[in-house]
């Protein structure tokens, strides 16, 4: 923020550059309007400065960041998130840019998966699931938390288990002493609210072809992205 | 262990089953003989055992795992690792599998990356590169190690920087507090050992193309896997 005043009044010293616009981005995931209400504040303090400096803004980019429910969180909601800034910004002439993704997305997805089987080792469950951490890696790469249930939602005793994919590594698990229904080996499981960093950090790690993407609405569905083939991992090789 | 006699005699007594081999598998990037020598004497000892049940085995699996120099690890070499086998397996009538992967192939590879700006933050010098953790996951990952270097050799003054890629978010790193000569901006670096789960782990995470693969043999090169384009980003999507 120091350095934000004095780099405005450089550039717009420069008879090639005009500053039109100013965009902050705080992270991602957040569950709380605290930081998006007090970082909102410092960027328009900065704005009615550098107005008094004489440089007129037109864009305010407040990011993105507005967290999902993916466990237990209690993430404000899209319109308690939009009085917050809306109080922030009543009255400004300046169009307001947001940059929302996960919580447009990550909600409308879920990742299918088949029960390839049950195994015990030393004490643990392991449900073994043909998605792997080439489909979704945020468990792997950040520890994340992804629900996971049968889509049969038959009554049934629970057990633990951790759900693991079929690539040859100790990374490639979907959900750790995770609770759920005794699932059978053949059953499908949706491994919930995958929409955002879901497909998109897919790899073809293991040789694996990447999913089909299909896009459901109400009873109707089309098959959005085919599923790779085995032709597709060697495409662009030479030779092939 | 102590299931698998009782398991090989259960599949030995089936009409339709004939067990002929043993694999193990300890793990991955070791750097000492100490587990391997181990856990073949408990394979061998199995496999005896399993002989003295009547059960004959063909094949004895030894798996992979042996490390390579990443940094400052001293990995045994592949004489000593078949000094210390061939010691243990001398005299036996079974036939030896190995499964040797990363020391195939992990050093014979760089990742090979342009230098997009330097930038300091808070005390802190960053080295933007156009390789990002979409290309190369292991250190987001597994926080690995990749000795990273210029190309051009010249004497210069080190600094110590993190070496990050220009993907979105604070993972999108590859090195983190390395000390590395004062690169500039437009030159290239070589990241490294990335011959083993680097481009088989990348994705097209942020819209990436992903990089061309290039072989070289002394001054002549061929570029085996032609670098993706914006059109294979959307390959099988429908519409496209």
């Amino acid at each position: 923020m120091d350095e934000a005043l004095p780099l405005y009044q450089q550039a717009a010293s420069l008879s090639q550059v005009e500053p039109v616009g100013i965009s902050c981005h705080i992270g991602s995931q957040l569950t709380s309007l605290k930081p998006f209400v007090e970082s909102t504040q410092r960027v328009l303090k900065l704005v009615d400065q550098l107005t008094a400096a004489g440089i007129r803004l037109q864009y305010i980019d407040l990011g993105g960041g507005l967290g999902i429910r993916y466990n237990d969180e209690s993430p404000p909601t899209v319109a308690e998130y939009a009085a917050a800034l809306s109080g922030l910004l009543a009255g400004r002439s300046e169009t307001l840019i947001l940059e929302p993704g996960r919580i447009l997305s990550a909600n409308a997805a879920v990742l299918l998966t088949e029960v390839l089987y049950l195994k015990q080792s030393q004490g643990r469950q392991f449900v073994v699931v043909d998605a792997g951490m080439n489909d979704l890696i945020r468990p792997g790469l950040y520890g994340a938390y992804h629900d996971i249930v049968p889509v049969e939602t038959i009554e049934r005793e629970a057990f633990v288990a951790d759900i693991v994919g079929p690539v040859c590594e100790t990374t490639d698990y979907l959900a750790r002493d995770r609770t759920l229904p005794q699932v059978q080996r053949g059953e499908i499981l949706a491994v919930k609210d995958t929409g955002a960093y879901g497909f998109t950090l897919a790899s073809n790690y293991n040789s694996r072809p990447r999913a089909a993407e299909v896009l459901v609405d109400s009873q109707s569905y089309q098959i959005v992205r085919k599923r790779e083939s085995y032709e597709d991992l060697v495409r662009g090789e030479k030779g092939f």
